[in-house]
């Protein structure tokens, strides 16, 4: 049976974790299934956590440049370290390269140099390799956090509040916008929605501001898309959401895009991936202060739905009308 | 200039050196450059290293079943925490996959865990993602060693004897038998060439026996060949190396399949690669110590040469003719 009709990625992580079990035990305080591993070291955690990336599944070379790539690359592994509230130390990369032009090696590296240096983190070491078949990056990004400042996925409580940090969809816009009309067009359709998707932030200091109130109760990355995430969350939790349609942070941007896209500018905040912002939750009453907390780093957070007892995950339309969430993208 | 012009993984390893520097600093204790990275972590290192296989460039799927190809992924990386005097604690996982049959993905988790449990290693955690040009594996093996216990490459001295566990050769061996035969013959030619060759076994008690005589000066893994690794080790320690022909460990399986492939047994040991045995060096009257010490751990080691003042790296001949040491088998 092929990996499709077994069920695809799931199908290989339910394999993983029959034959791996949930391994914390000893120094390993949290082992498959977050953001990132945590692994006690003296008084602190170490985080671990790695990504890979494939030409022609996750990026197109004619789509995204050198020193983008290398940014990207570094940048959603540093935010698997923030979604834990941990701070980015070390990272460790490893390259397959087709015997492409040196100069774009090279800014690939300085991609990854400038997203280092920004959020605190040195490359320590890794592995260089032939590529008969495109591009390879697989980043390791090692992290520290303190076990009172830790924070994981599977503890949101019903009746919390759900909050977001910035705006969500404008990574998905711009990904659409670079599929339908070119790097270059994309551009000038929207600078913002093309640079959230090519070039993201990692949200460290939103993470540890966060952590630092004492007030979340969970947290993750969005990397997936709001309804893939908040599902897996829920899911870890043993719990399930409502979202309010309405009070989705979209940014002025995103909606012109959509407009231009002829797209739904809420199934792009909810089924779009790689935002790479904070979901996270709070008992409702925590939620000025966290807000408060995130507003001092620069940026934005708002609450958009709360987390309920009930384990589905819905989207509650402005007329009241109650949706399942479409989970990703493919399901539209 | 493409990547082949600029003078091929060098170039890019002189590049990242460039742009990167030698990071030892802060909690770094040993950046770029030997088998793993050190990092400080309370009273021991931290101990991280990764490797990327690559199918087509290292490996084909005719050549090598999954659950070898788990294995060697995995013990490649296992080898590189050794080669460090150290003892390997966690490991992660990126694997991308076409859609191809479940059973041997299944299999290659099969032999991740198999030689990570045989060697005290866990899976903590990695990645899975879809691949439309072959699978790609990159293994991060994290490990941990106390500072009075860690081996580097660069401390070899001139005068100090040059030692090798088991015997060199027998992988190359191996993989000329597969690339020439095919799997089922080259296997009845010789099922231990072939052995090495897909299913290496890292030398971790070996060389932690070695590093507790305390009388080791430098180590690394043998894993691009004799010739081209004591090279790396006499460039790092700023020194020169003589090989002695006739006492290089050559096993009398790898003669046969030697004779039967019209090769050299000479060369084989010394530009056959991915043999993941233990080159050393230690004061000349330090190596019976170190060798008896290996021999209790049910390996042997012998001495093959020495460290010399003058930084080239020549093999000897029965008859005392010096001849510069071929490189990697590339060179031939």
């Amino acid at each position: 049976m092929k990996i499709s009709e077994a069920g695809g990625e799931r199908a290989i992580i339910k394999l993983i974790r029959d034959q791996f079990g949930s391994p914390a035990e000893g120094d390993l305080a949290l082992g498959i299934g977050d953001d990132a591993a945590l692994i006690r070291s003296g008084d602190m955690f170490l985080i671990v956590t790695t990504d890979m990336l494939l030409e022609n599944t996750h990026f197109r070379m004619e789509l995204i440049d050198g020193y983008q790539l290398g940014w990207k690359s570094a940048a959603v592994n540093i935010s698997d370290v923030a979604a834990m509230g941990g701070t980015p130390t070390y990272s460790f990369v490893s390259i397959g390269l087709p015997d492409i032009e040196i100069g774009v090696v090279e800014s690939i590296y300085e991609g990854i140099r400038d997203v280092s240096a920004k959020y605190g983190s040195v490359l320590a070491g890794g592995d260089t390799v032939a590529s008969a078949a495109g591009i390879v990056i697989n980043v390791v990004q090692l992290g520290k956090v303190s076990p009172d400042m830790v924070l994981r996925r599977d503890c949101a409580k019903p009746g919390d509040a759900i909050l977001v940090t910035n705006t969500i969809g404008d990574s998905r816009a711009g990904l659409e916008l670079l599929l339908r009309f070119g790097l270059s067009e994309a551009r000038r359709a929207s600078e913002s929605c093309v640079r959230s998707h090519l070039q993201p932030e990692p949200r460290v200091s939103e993470a540890q501001a966060a952590a630092g109130t004492g007030k979340v109760n969970s947290m993750m990355d969005l990397s997936d898309g709001l309804a893939s995430d908040l599902q897996k969350l829920c899911i870890a939790s043993g719990v399930g959401a409502g979202i309010h349609s309405k009070q989705l942070p979209v940014s002025s941007d995103m909606s012109i895009a959509a407009a231009r896209l002829d797209l739904d500018p809420t199934r792009l905040a909810t089924a779009g991936g790689e935002d790479y912002e904070l979901l996270l939750t709070c008992r409702p009453k925590s939620a000025p202060q966290i807000i408060e907390a995130i507003a001092a780093t620069g940026s934005s957070a708002c609450v958009i739905g709360e987390i309920t007892q009930e384990r589905d995950v819905v989207l509650i339309m402005p007329d009241g009308a109650v949706e399942p969430i479409g989970e990703s993208w493919e399901h539209f």
